[in-house]
């Protein structure tokens, strides 16, 4: 599988500009040479190799600022990263544009609890950021496979997802305030700490998942949450996705915002994971069709019961047919490793091709029959690995290779092919292509066809109202 | 006071334009007769008079659609308009503009429990949800003091915030999909019950609190949540603002997200209550300087356990004076009144200088003390009157005039003044001049000393780009 590269029709960059650029971070934060590049230009996957002549790593907003002018001055293409994390190529230079990386931007400028406000350049880590909440005895709730590197910047600029969307939203629900630098340098001051303010338009969630094609985001006021006292996990097995969604209903009733992750997986995530994973073993004593990882949030010390009380409707209803409450933090760790090693645990098994769509709650245990259904007549012997956040409406819903009579090569050569299939079912349940790695590259040619033209036609409006040069990450979104 | 009206430079209204205007809607829907107009171009406070020669009230999207196509072609100014109950103005025609009232588009068009969403039009009065959601077994949580007849599509296009933003957010986070008729008749179809969906811009937000500048909200898909089982509310007497912050810390460690409402109260709120209040009583035995108004809701049966823990935290830390727990529903609609009495209340004490500021929740102690001194210096013997949402940042800082001494409208005159004193000591804070009744006429003029100019210059540019010949509810916001 090729994913080709978006065009570009900006100049090549003269080294006069280099040098100029160069002179705004300092000779050691302007990286030119190859070994060091190379961290910048590929991606876990290998599914995208970018060119760059030149990284910019800026410690400033200022510095992102002068950046920003004179890239504008000269129609410079610029390709904001954080911690090269993205899924969609988002990142990447793909056509030799300067990268600025905003790593170095890593201060935590201050943690209010009393506003329960933490206020965070673009660079800081995500895990860093929630180790500062719980430090100061609060919770940072965004929650992610790649928290370990990846950068708040990242995460807003993506508006990322993750395991704790459910009760706290998604990145862009986390966020108070940003500052952004536009395309020609101008800084937008909106580093507020207001819970409300309806004081002219919203500009802030204009930037927030547009994947640094309008500006670059420098910092930003995070809102804190109170940490939870108590924290029960449980791993349930189920005969169907429909059953998982009743469960779903009497946790939300009984637990209301305090069930925080409700996460499904098909019993082949767990073949896998058992096989491939280091460590990771059986959850429950007997095989089930499909799996449900569930967690309740409580400030008090009664999640325990709550879980204990859904899982008891569960039974009586016959929707759960067995079901382990962790006993301990290993046992909720062990519980959260096999969720998390569903992607790892499917390498070995050969070619995946990948999905990340949502539909409307209801609509998940229909979305799952019918692209079961549609993929393995396409593709005969190809293998669904479904799993993902059921109380969003979001699966990964991903497609292993048949065992045997084809290569991975020949498999992803079918990529657009499955895609094609998998999203039409997603969109005629009024779905998205895309709940929550974004678009990017791997999905800037579908967007057209699934998106809604009047608003195709607003976002190219706005586009070219805040970077009418086209530098800001350009062949990105659109 | 006057209320300067905007100036227009749109062309008046021919008679060929209004025939054709009102051959979209039908006859019967276009109100010309000066007695049925009047409900329309005045407001409860009669603070400002409108006037037009026209009411166009559709029936669909596509009667909206038409509409909006013809003004733009013809250079109409429109005002949209939703149940009338705004604070600032913007839904009046303040110059001969036609009105677009939306109280006919009043169809709930579905409730999905599975996926926890509701499809409503945009003239839905907001009570109505709340209603239906509730013998859906869900809770709509957006609450106001107008709900009885305010549509959502005005709380939407104001972005209203109320006593439910604690937990739940301000009506941007209570929607998960808009369908707007833009300036130009297109029709943008964004009727998503999607939680995740990042697929390019996000254009939603940017016509929630757009207050009718950027097109016309016709319908939306609003978040349900689960309906609370036990709710439980208390009165505290407490000595300062800064004790009731701490008595909020208190209140989100042991609730967390059940923590549903917290209103501060000044006594002098109490006061006026109970003075001019119907059938309102002292909540307390003695009064005290300061209460708070506090509200625990549970999926489970132990709200009134939690409060009991939180008054009795707060009695030990020398927080709570004394504090009474609601023991029936009476009581408990008894505590509401009390709170909701206040602007009522302060009418008959004559002129009353308003104010809907917000400042970092830590700031608020600060804010009243400052704001308490610079106003009684201005003007000796001045009454403020604050109250609000402590949880949210959010303070209705009102002034009523001196006892003695003045007229309302000697004391009336002073608006600006006294405006002006409030919004520095907010605005030095990093506050809000509006949290959550926005701009409209009534803040216009102030914006600009305001606001961040990058974001006045973004923002003139997507006004510009949605609406190039200025005709959606001119001169309101910029």
């Amino acid at each position: 599988m090729t994913i080709a590269p978006p065009k570009s029709a900006l100049p090549p960059l003269s080294p006069d500009l280099i040098a100029r650029l160069t002179a705004i971070v300092g000779d050691k934060y302007a990286v030119t040479d190859a070994s060091e590049l190379a961290q910048y230009l590929t991606e876990e996957r290998n599914l995208f190799q970018g060119r760059s002549p030149l990284v910019l790593r800026p410690a400033s907003t200022a510095e992102v600022s002068a950046i920003c002018k004179l890239a504008t001055e000269h129609r410079i293409a610029l390709v904001p990263q954080g911690g090269n994390t993205g899924l969609v190529g988002g990142q990447t230079p793909h056509n030799g544009e300067v990268v600025v990386s905003m790593r170095r931007m890593d201060k935590i400028r201050e943690v209010d609890t009393a506003s329960n406000t933490m206020t965070v350049e673009a660079g800081v880590v995500l895990q860093t950021i929630q180790q500062h909440a719980s430090e100061a005895d609060r919770l940072f709730p965004l929650s992610l496979g790649a928290e370990g590197s990846c950068t708040i910047g990242g995460n807003l600029s993506t508006n990322a997802g993750g395991t704790g969307a459910l009760a706290f939203g998604v990145a862009r629900d986390m966020a108070l305030g940003l500052e952004v630098v536009l395309a020609d340098g101008r800084i937008l001051n909106g580093l507020s700490k207001l819970k409300k303010d309806n004081t002219g338009y919203d500009l802030r969630n204009l930037f927030i998942g547009a994947e640094g094609t309008l500006g670059i985001i420098t910092a930003a006021v995070l809102k804190l949450f109170p940490k939870p006292r108590a924290v029960d996990t449980a791993i349930v097995g189920l005969k169907s996705p429909a059953d998982a969604l009743r469960l779903l209903a009497i946790s939300q009733a009984e637990a209301a915002g305090g069930l925080t992750s409700f996460e499904l997986l098909a019993e082949i995530c767990v073949d896998m994971c058992v096989k491939h994973g280091l460590a990771v073993r059986d959850p429950l004593s007997e095989r089930h069709p499909w799996y449900v990882l569930m967690e309740v949030s409580s400030s008090r010390d009664d999640a325990a019961g709550t879980v204990e009380v859904i899982l008891g409707q569960g039974i009586t209803d016959g929707i759960v047919e067995d079901a382990v409450i962790a006993a301990s933090l290993q046992q909720r760790a062990a519980f959260w490793k096999l969720r998390e090693t569903i992607p790892a645990a499917q390498k070995p098994e050969g070619g995946s091709i990948k999905h990340d769509i949502s539909v409307p709650i209801a609509a998940v245990p229909a979305f799952i029959a019918e692209a079961d259904a549609a993929v393995t007549k396409l593709v005969p012997g190809a293998r669904p690995v479904a799993f993902g956040h059921l109380g969003d409406g979001n699966i990964h819903y991903n497609v292993s290779q048949p065992v045997t009579g084809t290569t991975p090569r020949e498999f992803l050569d079918r990529w657009h092919e499955v895609n094609a299939v998998v999203f039409a079912i997603a969109l005629r349940m009024s779905g998205s292509i895309s709940a929550e790695h974004g678009i990017g590259v791997l999905k800037r040619d579908e967007l057209p066809n699934v998106k809604d033209g009047t608003a195709i036609e607003l976002m190219r409006g706005i586009k070219a109202l805040l970077d009418p040069q086209g530098i800001m990450n350009p062949g990105k979104v659109l």
